[in-house]
C-alpha cells in the first residue's frame, strides 16, 4: 500500500516532489486499476499545490460525497453525469491542506447495499464490500494513499477488513456530513482507509484540524474483548483472527477482559433499521416518487418497506439509542477498560460478487455514535481484521489503541 | 393572509378547485408582488394536482432549500441559476400531499445576516426580517398559503413576527434538513410560514406525517412569562405586546407565572455564535476558498473571523448547550409551567433596509432545539407578535398553546 506518511517524508527529505508522488500513484492507478476498478473518474490534469501539509497527497472521495471538479453519482444512473456546485467540506478541507482530489471512487447505489463493480484486489473472486467499495479497494490495492468513504451500517468498517486496510468511523459528526448524499441523518457518517493506523490517525488529525487525535500515549490499553452475543455468531476464521490478535496484545503488555454488553445493546442493535430506513425513505424522497424503477433491487424494497414504518417506532427507537449512546461510557468503565476489541464483519469477505457482505457486527457501533477502526490481521489467506472502539468523542483513544495492536500484530 | 385551512375546505366543499384556488394565489401575486419582492423565481406551468390533503395549496420555497424544477440560488451571486438534482424532502413531502411548490422565496445570502431586496407589506419602510425574508412576507402579504424557511438563529421567528404572519420552528430535526444548505449543522432548523395557528399546525402535521402535531387539547396552558434576562431588554413597544397578550390570556382562562431561567441558560445563550460560525465556516468552506470576494460584506466578516474559534471552544460551548437542552424540560416542570411566553423579538421591524434585525430573543431556543411558535398580536402599529415555546419534541404542546394565544387574542 501507499502510505501517507512515507510519501510525505520523502517529500519533505526532497526526494519526491508533490507532483512525482502523485506520478507515482497514476502509475499504481495504471498498474492496478484495470483488474480492480475501484475508480469511477478521474482528474485527468487536477492542480498539485506545492505546499502544505498534504501537499502531494492524492485522495478518492466516494461517489456520494460532493466534488466540484469531478462529477459526484452516487452509484446510481438517476446522477449520470451529475456535477454539484460546490465540494463537500472535508473535500475542501483536505485540497486546502494541499491534497488532490484526484478520484471519486467506486459506491454501491446511494451507499446501500446493491453491489458495484469493483474487484478486492487481496482476495480474487470475493466482494470488496461495501458502499465504501471503490475507497477500500484503491487504498488496499496501493492505488491511493488516502480515501474518504462513509458508514450508515458498516460500509467503511468491513470493507476495510474484507480489503485489508486501515479503515477509520470517526465519532458521528466529528467530521461534517454537509455535501454527502444523506441517507440517515442520525447515522451517517465520514470515514477514511489509509495504509497505516499512523496513516489514518494523521489524516483525521488534519481533516478535524483537531492535532490532539494522533498525540496519543503508547501506554498499552486496558481492552475489553467482545465477541458479540446480540447477533448471529461469527464465522471460525473470523473469530480466529480476533483471537490472535487478543493473544499478540497480551503478550505486548495490554490487559484483557472479556466483556459483554448489557441487553440494552441488544435491544439497540435490533433497532438500527427502524431508524435507518425511517429516514432513508424521507432522505431520498425525490428518488423514490420520481425514479423509482431506475433504484436498484435491494434498495428499491428497502424502501418500498420502509414507508411502513410508523413514526411511534422510531421515536421509541430513538429513545432506546439515546439512552445506550448515553451509558456506553459506564459500561466500559465499570467493565475497567479503555477500548473495545472485537471483529469489523463475521469473517473474510464472501466468496462471489452477489452480496457486499453483512453489517451486523459493525450497526450497533454507528448506532452509538463511537469511534471505530478496523486493523488488518496478517495472515495467509484472504483479508481478515479485527475493530477497535472507544467511547463517543475517544478518537485519539480509538486510533491509539489500534496502534498498539497494529504493531502487537507486526512483532 | 390566505389561509391553508380555509382554501381546503372551500376545495372540499366544490367552491373552488385546486386549479381555481391556484389562480387565487396567482392573482394575489400579481397584485402584491410587484410592491413587496418576496419571490425569486416562479413556476409558470406547475402540475396541480387534482387529489390529496394539500392539492390546490401553493407553497413558497426559501432559496436555499432544493428544488427540482425551479432553481436555487442561495440568496448569492455563486449560485445564480443553480438547478439541484432533487427536491428536498420537505419539498418532495409537501409535493406527494398534492400541494405545488409554486415559487422560491428571498433569502439572506446563505441565510446569514446581509440584507435581501424584499419589503415587509405590512410595516412600509422597514425591513421584513431575515433570513426567511421572501417566505416571511409572502405569506404575510396573503400571497402564499404555506412557505418553507429556515432557522440557524432566529431565521423563522423573527421575520413571522416582525411581518406579521404565523411562523414555527419546530423541534430539531422533527423536519429532516436534508436538501437544505447547511450553514451550522446543530442548528439549523426547517420551519414554515401560515396565516393562522391551526393552518401551520395543519401543515407541519402532515409535513412530519404526525397526525398528533394537531390534535392537542383546548386546556388552558399554564403559562411562564418570561422576559429575558440573559441579553439586552426588549423594546418598549415589544414589551408592552407581551404584557398586552398576557392579560389577554390570563383573561381567557390560562395561569401566569412569572418565570426567570437559571443563569446555564445565560451561558448556553452566549455560546451560540461559537456553534454556529465554527460550523459555518466548515459548512461554506468551498465558497469561502474559492469565491471569497462573492459573499456579502456581514457574511464575509464573520466567515474571516470564524476560522479563529479554536476546537476546545467548540468542544466546550457543545458540553454547555447539551446539559442545557437535557435540563430544559425539568426547568419548566419545576416552574410548573407547560410553555413559555415571551417576546420573538426586541419589538417591531427596525426601520429601514439596512439590517434584517436582531435575533437576541431568538437564539437560546434555536440552540436548546426547542419548539416556537410565533403568534401575531393585533395592534395599531407595524406588526408585533409573541412567542411561545414548550419544551424539545413536545410541538403539539406549542401548537396548542399558541392557538389558545392566538384565540385569547382575536376575543
Amino acid at each position: 500500500m501507499l502510505s501517507l506518511l512515507s510519501l510525505r517524508a520523502r517529500i519533505e527529505a526532497g526526494h519526491l516532489t508533490p507532483a512525482s508522488a502523485l506520478a507515482l500513484v497514476r502509475e499504481a492507478i495504471a498498474a492496478r486499476e484495470p483488474e480492480v476498478g475501484a475508480l469511477v473518474s478521474l482528474d485527468p490534469a487536477p492542480v498539485v499545490p506545492g505546499a502544505g501539509p498534504l501537499a502531494g497527497i492524492a485522495f478518492g472521495v466516494k461517489d456520494v460525497i460532493d466534488t466540484a471538479d469531478l462529477p459526484t453519482q452516487m452509484g446510481s444512473s438517476i446522477y449520470a453525469g451529475w456535477r454539484p456546485k460546490a465540494d463537500a467540506p472535508a473535500v475542501a478541507r483536505l485540497r486546502a491542506l494541499g491534497g488532490v482530489a484526484l478520484a471519486k471512487t467506486t459506491t454501491t447505489a446511494f451507499a446501500f447495499m446493491d453491489p458495484t463493480e469493483t474487484r478486492n484486489p487481496n482476495a480474487p473472486g470475493r466482494t470488496p464490500g461495501g458502499s465504501s467499495a471503490g475507497s477500500a479497494a484503491a487504498v488496499a490495492a496501493g492505488m491511493l494513499p488516502l480515501a474518504l468513504g462513509t458508514q450508515t451500517g458498516g460500509s467503511v468498517i468491513r470493507p476495510a477488513a474484507f480489503c485489508g486496510a486501515v479503515g477509520v468511523k470517526p465519532s458521528f459528526r466529528l467530521l461534517p456530513t454537509v455535501g454527502m448524499k444523506c441517507f440517515s441523518w442520525t447515522l451517517d457518517t465520514l470515514g477514511l482507509f489509509a495504509a497505516s493506523v499512523a496513516d489514518a490517525a494523521h489524516a483525521l488529525a488534519l481533516l478535524a484540524d483537531r492535532p490532539e487525535i494522533e498525540r496519543a500515549g503508547d501506554r498499552a490499553p486496558r481492552i475489553g474483548l467482545l465477541v458479540p452475543n446480540f447477533c448471529a455468531e461469527p464465522e471460525e476464521e473470523g473469530l480466529g483472527a480476533l483471537l490472535r490478535t487478543a493473544r499478540s496484545v497480551e503478550a505486548a503488555g495490554a490487559v484483557l477482559h472479556p466483556l459483554a454488553l448489557p441487553p440494552l445493546y441488544a435491544q439497540a442493535f435490533g433497532l438500527h433499521g427502524t431508524l435507518q430506513d425511517f429516514e432513508g425513505i424521507r432522505s431520498l424522497a425525490w428518488e423514490y416518487d420520481h425514479r423509482r424503477d431506475a433504484l436498484p433491487p435491494l434498495l428499491r424494497a428497502q424502501l418500498d418497506a420502509a414507508g411502513a414504518i410508523p413514526a411511534e417506532a422510531y421515536d421509541a427507537a430513538r429513545h432506546v439509542v439515546r439512552t445506550a449512546r448515553r451509558d456506553f461510557r459506564a459500561v466500559l468503565g465499570a467493565a475497567g477498560v479503555d477500548v473495545v476489541l472485537t471483529l469489523p464483519a463475521p469473517g473474510a469477505a464472501p466468496q462471489g460478487y452477489a452480496s457486499t457482505g453483512d453489517s451486523r457486527f459493525n450497526r450497533l457501533w454507528t448506532l452509538l455514535g463511537v469511534p471505530c477502526v478496523t486493523v488488518p490481521v496478517p495472515g495467509d489467506g484472504p483479508p481478515l481484521g479485527v475493530q477497535v472502539i472507544a467511547p463517543f468523542g475517544e478518537d485519539a483513544r480509538a486510533l491509539a489503541a489500534a496502534g498498539f495492536v497494529e504493531r502487537a500484530l507486526a512483532r
